[in-house]
This record gives C-alpha cells, sequence and structure tokens, in this order.
C-alpha cells in the first residue's frame, strides 16, 4: 500500500467503528457541533452537557430568585448532596448511601486520609505511623498527605505505585493511591493494591478522578474503604464542580472526620453546641453546599440515563487502541514515545506521548482545532471520553498531530 | 390618637423615610417584585441581583459550553478567587491583595484557626496551648475550633463574648469570634476585642458572616489578623456561594496552611511533588475553585457600585429601629421579647424577637408573605438588608407579626 493511501485507510476505518458504535448517539447529549473541534480534553474539563443550561437557568431564576430561602427545602437544595452521591454511586460501583458530594477533591482527600488514620489506629494502635502515598501523584493529594500526615503525627512516605505491596508494615496506618495516573494515564491493580492494604491492617483511600465514568471501578466488589473523586472530568459536571467523598457503609459510624461542619451534625438545626456526627454518608458533609454547582452536575448526570459502564469502557479501549494506530502510522515510530501502558488492564482512557517541545506542539495542535493538554515537562494528554469522542476523532487528532510534528520538528517526512 | 390611627401614622411615617431614602433606588438591581413578598431573610440568603442570571448563562453556555477548557485563561477563571476577593475587600475594609473566595465558611475556619495557632506558637513557643471560642458562637464554628484544637494539641475553651478578654493569656494561641451574633443579632467589639487578643500575644480570627456587606468592619483599620465570612446572605451572591478568607497583608508569608492544595502552590502547574506555599492571599486557596458559583458571586457583587458601606449602616440603623418601634406598636409590650440590643453599637442589621411557639408563628408570617426564619428553640428572626428592604416593609411585617400573634396566641386583643 503506498504512502498516500494511508490516511484514506484510516479514514475509512474510522467511519467503520462510528458506524457500529453503540454509543455513537450519546454525542447529541451534549453541546458541541457549534465548532468544528476534535475535543479530546474531557479528562480535564467535560463537554457541556445539553440539559444543563436550562437547569441552571431554573435554579437561578426560579429557585434562587423567586423561592429563594424557601428553597432550601422545596427545591431539595438541603439534600442535594446525598442525593447526587447517590446517582455517582452506580457509575463507581458503589450502593446507594455511601457517597456525598461537596467542597474539593483537595478537601475531600484531607477528610478521607485524617479519618483513615484514626480507624487504622482504633484497631492497630498508635503504632500506626505512616501514610504511603503514590510518589508520582498529582501533586494536590501528595501535599493534603503530608499536612494530614503532620497533623495526625505520621511520617509520610512516598513510593512508586509499584512498591507500594512492599513499602506496607505494622507501621501503615493509611494509603492513598491513584486508580488512574494523571499523567501517564496508567492504570493501577485497584482489587489488587486494596487487598495488599487490608492484609497490612491499614485502611485504603483511592483518588478516582482519572477513572470514575471512564471504566469500571467496583467500589463495593472491591471492599474498597475509602474513595475520593472530582466530578469535572469524565462525569462532565462543570468547571470546579464539586467532589465527591465514598465511606464504605460499615466504616461511617467509624468515619471520624476532621472537618466535622453544621451540615454533618445529626441535627444541624438543633444549633447545639456540642458536636454529634450524622449516621451515614451525610458524616462527610462540612459547610453549606455551593448549590449552583451542585445542582449543575447533578444536571450533567443525566447523560448517563441508559448508559452501562462496561460499555464505556469498551469504546474507550477502542478508541485509545485506533488513536495509537493512527499515531503510529501518521507521527511514525520515534517522534513520540507513548508513556501511557499498551496493556488494556494497565490503560485508563487517555493517552500520553511524550515528545520534544511538547508545550509548543499542543499549542500548534490547539491552534488547529485538536485540544488536548499538555503536562509539565513533556507531555502531550489525549483524554477520550466515550460518551461524545469517536473514532473519527481520534483520526483526525492522530492525522493532525503528525503535520504538526513535522512543523514543529523542522523536517516534513513527505 | 385612637388605637385605629396606629397603622396609619406608621405608614405614612414609613413612607416618609422611603421618600428619604438614598438607598431606595437600588431595590431595583435584584429580581424582587415578581411577588408581594417582605424579605426579611437576607441575612440568611439574600435576594438575587438582576445582573446574575444573565451572566451565570454566559459561563455555562458559551465558557464552558463553547470555550470549554481554554476559559482557565481566557475567561479569567483561574485568577477569580483573588480577583473577587479584591472585590469584597473595599466592603469589609480590606486593601487589595489579602482576601482569596472559596470553600465553604467552615473549611475557611478551619484553615484560620490552625494556621493562628501555628503563627502564635513561633512567636510565643509551644505553651500557646488554648483555642478561646465564643461560646455562643453558630455551631460549625464551635465544632470546627474543636477539631482545630485536637488536631493541634490545643485545648479549646468556650466563653462568652463579654468574659474573653478576661479569659486571655500566656496560653492563649488564637481567639474564634463572630463580629455578630447570628442568632441574636448583638454586635461585638471588634475594635477592642482584636487589641485584647494582641495584648495577650495571641491571634484573632474573626468570622464576619453576619456583618459583611451589612455594616463597616474595618479589617485593616483594626489589625485584625484573619477574618472568614460567607457571601450568601448580605453579600447576595447565591446559595451556598464561595466563603472567603481575609489574611493580613504582614501576617501571609507566616500563614501555614492545614489544607496545601494545588492551587496555593507557589507554580502550580509545575507539577511538583515538595509543597511550596505561593506568596500573598493566594496562599489561603485550596484546590480547584467551583467556578459557576464562583461567577455568579462576582456578577452580584455588582449591585455595591457606588454604594458606600456607611450609608448602608445608617439605614440598617433606621430600619431596625423603626422595625422595633413598629413592633412595640403592633405586637404591644409583653407578647415578643427583643435579644437584640436596642443600643447602636451593639446592634448588627437583624431583629431577634423571642416569642412562645416562635416556629409556628414564623410558619404563619411566611404564608401570609412576611419571610423571615425561625431559630431553635423560640426565635424569630428579620434580616434588614439596607440595600433592597425599606421602611414599608418593615411596618408591613411588623402589623402582619401583631396580627399573627392574636391569632397563633388565641387571643385577640381587639
Amino acid at each position: 500500500m503506498s504512502e498516500a493511501a494511508v490516511p484514506d485507510r484510516l479514514a475509512s476505518r474510522a467511519r467503520e467503528l462510528d458506524a457500529g458504535d453503540e454509543l455513537a448517539a450519546l454525542r447529541a447529549r451534549f453541546v458541541l457541533d457549534d465548532d468544528d473541534v476534535v475535543y479530546l480534553d474531557g479528562n480535564s474539563l467535560g463537554a457541556l452537557p445539553a440539559t444543563v443550561p436550562d437547569r441552571v437557568d431554573d435554579v437561578v431564576r426560579r429557585q434562587w430568585g423567586r423561592l429563594r430561602i424557601r428553597s432550601w427545602e422545596e427545591s431539595g437544595w438541603w439534600t442535594a448532596p446525598e442525593r447526587i452521591g447517590d446517582r455517582i454511586a452506580p457509575l463507581v460501583g458503589a450502593a446507594a448511601g455511601q457517597i456525598v458530594v461537596g467542597d474539593s477533591t483537595s478537601v475531600n482527600v484531607f477528610k478521607a486520609l485524617v479519618a483513615a488514620v484514626r480507624m487504622a489506629r482504633e484497631t492497630g494502635g498508635e503504632g500506626r505511623d505512616e501514610i504511603v502515598v503514590d510518589a508520582t501523584t498529582f501533586p494536590t493529594d501528595g501535599y493534603i498527605a503530608g499536612s494530614a500526615a503532620r497533623m495526625t503525627g505520621c511520617a509520610l512516605r512516598p513510593v512508586e505505585p509499584a512498591g507500594v505491596p512492599g513499602a506496607l508494615g505494622d507501621r501503615t496506618a493509611a494509603v492513598l493511591l491513584n486508580h488512574v495516573d494523571y499523567r501517564t494515564g496508567r492504570l493501577h491493580d485497584l482489587p489488587g493494591l486494596t487487598a495488599a492494604v487490608h492484609a497490612a491492617g491499614a485502611v485504603v483511600v483511592w483518588d478516582l478522578c482519572h477513572s470514575a465514568g471512564a471504566l469500571p471501578v467496583g467500589l463495593d466488589a472491591h471492599g474498597v474503604d475509602l474513595a475520593v473523586g472530582c466530578t469535572y472530568k469524565y462525569l462532565n459536571g462543570g468547571p470546579g464542580s464539586p467532589a465527591y467523598l465514598y465511606v464504605r457503609r460499615d466504616l461511617q459510624g467509624r468515619f471520624d472526620s476532621p472537618l466535622p461542619g453544621w451540615n454533618s451534625h445529626a441535627e444541624p438545626f438543633g444549633m447545639r453546641s456540642a458536636y454529634e456526627a450524622a449516621p451515614g454518608a451525610v458524616r462527610g458533609r462540612v459547610g453549606t453546599p455551593d448549590i449552583l454547582s451542585m445542582l449543575a452536575l447533578e444536571a450533567s448526570l443525566d447523560v448517563w440515563e441508559g448508559v452501562g459502564i462496561d460499555a464505556v469502557r469498551a469504546k474507550s479501549l477502542a478508541l485509545t487502541d485506533f488513536f495509537l494506530e493512527c499515531v503510529e502510522a501518521y507521527a511514525g515510530p520515534g517522534r513520540t514515545e507513548c508513556v501511557t501502558p499498551r496493556r488494556h488492564g494497565e490503560r485508563g482512557s487517555q493517552v500520553a506521548l511524550r515528545c520534544p517541545d511538547a508545550g509548543d506542539v499542543m499549542k500548534h495542535l490547539i491552534g488547529r482545532g485538536v485540544v488536548g493538554d499538555f503536562r509539565h515537562p513533556d507531555v502531550l494528554r489525549f483524554g477520550f471520553t466515550p460518551l461524545y469522542v469517536g473514532f473519527a476523532d481520534a483520526e483526525r487528532a492522530a492525522r493532525v498531530l503528525g503535520e504538526v510534528l513535522d512543523e514543529v520538528a523542522g523536517g516534513a517526512t513527505a
């Protein structure tokens, strides 16, 4: 086959794959087609679901503007954190009553880690004085873990994920792990690592920011203790939409929050001076929830109606496989290095490519309508959100990448 | 004057007062006149400013929906917390660069108190092991102060506000005080108490939830160390809109946050594994800001254009004076007990009345279009927000209260 035939062949393959894609129609649930952009940054900020604008408008004009204070009851504002938690629950394999929405991921990491250390000590004693954290984690998790360690009298022990099982022991109180690495897109072994942490008598906290909404998580099935995640990536909740906290049902009575705000009180309107923690997931709440962002998130979850996470995962892998094939064809070997694992069992829903001048390359890509992002120092990230990205998008992105690499690297391969 | 003439006289006074009110025209900056309600709950949830709905719509449809990820830079999302902080600053007497917006009040109380203890110990040594907190505080402040005390090895010492100066000493690390009491509406002596805390070598944290936007605060003028506040009461930012944190400029380098999220890093996109705090107020940030709620707040601050806080205070006192006069006339003596101080120097911008069956009384009031709120166990709260409440509102509220008391108490005074 001639060189010139490659684009035709891949474009044709893309059309076939799109035609056979059972999830293809879901794209219409998003606001996307008013520009000619391939949006591969849904792993940073999910696209706008079509039902959100009118819902937010109703929240602002009617619920706030007309009902005002009455909306705390009449519009269901007060119970939004646990109600929306229950809608996220099936997407991460959790039964109802274990997730509350609110605060940022960073704040939830703090709640979860401090509570984890307290749980571990309750059963394992004060000798549990180490927090193990993924050394390659998204920085905020490490910073917050450092603060949690400092404030609970623990040492912080950063460990490469592969080395975590070997680092666990009698001193381990809590372990904070990422399900999918934000930079490389590597998927970690949640069932195996959870079991290892439990075998060491410690408590595990999983950060699901880069997996929830992209692949099955199975929190209940794998006996995860605590988990946190954001909602603005694959869950499309909007910029800075509130994060969530999962506390396994049988641990809720022992969840001792470092942020015991009035929203987590057993009787929040009793205005009592003594704190008494509410039962259930509500215990993870803190202060007054940010209703506009929270109800935008609630509306955004409508896009999951009738969608199974297994089908999402199958399409995600097919998309990233196809993208990698196209990158190889268009960018040629040796122009980029793929830092995302090829094995399906180790891959999330993004492809991260390392190349020289990655910051410049991404600027050119965006200028030509292919939106991914750049992560310091040399990584191009392309997120594949199966609800609205198709195979033709993947083909176009790889083709434009090939062209941009020619330009930026200066040497066209003709 | 006959009994029957009282309503006429007060209604006529109200008309005169409204006619002479220089702030009366500001009411048009809010969405209020589509119902026949006297809204006296702006001390719980401020009314909707007229510019907010279209602004939020633009944020959702264009900034999120079309620009998507580009909005972090192009729409100014990233810098919103400090930009909006600078817009709140003049309302609380702070120069620019000392306030960041984000998180809930509860979370900010935690940041401020832990940082305050650390500052106090840096200069005063580890013997500083007490946190003094207003015993009559809004509960969440007490709960969070309890957690801050536990996590810094301090004892929590609840003290009635009047007793605070006498409770301070060599062991005091930090003091958490409310500028205005949420229940009684009592205004505390911020300059005097701040000076007393400083004289004891301790650090003061003021909670401005019930004063900011209603009266002059003078943070800089009075040398306040740290302050927090919500934005959904007199600042009209919307339900659960983000809170703010003030760190006095010369203390910023010593602000050692217990929640050092990536947003407060000196180089947030450097993705460095070691934490290095940013200079300035930005150090108070934690995780990704909730943009929808935050930009609604930003739009809501437009209502302050050209409004001086001294004029607001003057009207607030005139309104609450007049309301108390009307309550006395309509409800008669002994039917309610006013728990808000009569002295101007001790009054915030609400009137709290104690009466039997207060919960029932408030339900009836709301049913008849006078919206205040009930606080356990026996308090009716009426908030007077000078930007949109007028004297006729105050007269009507008191008149309806008189009628409701007749009904609920069962004995018409005819």
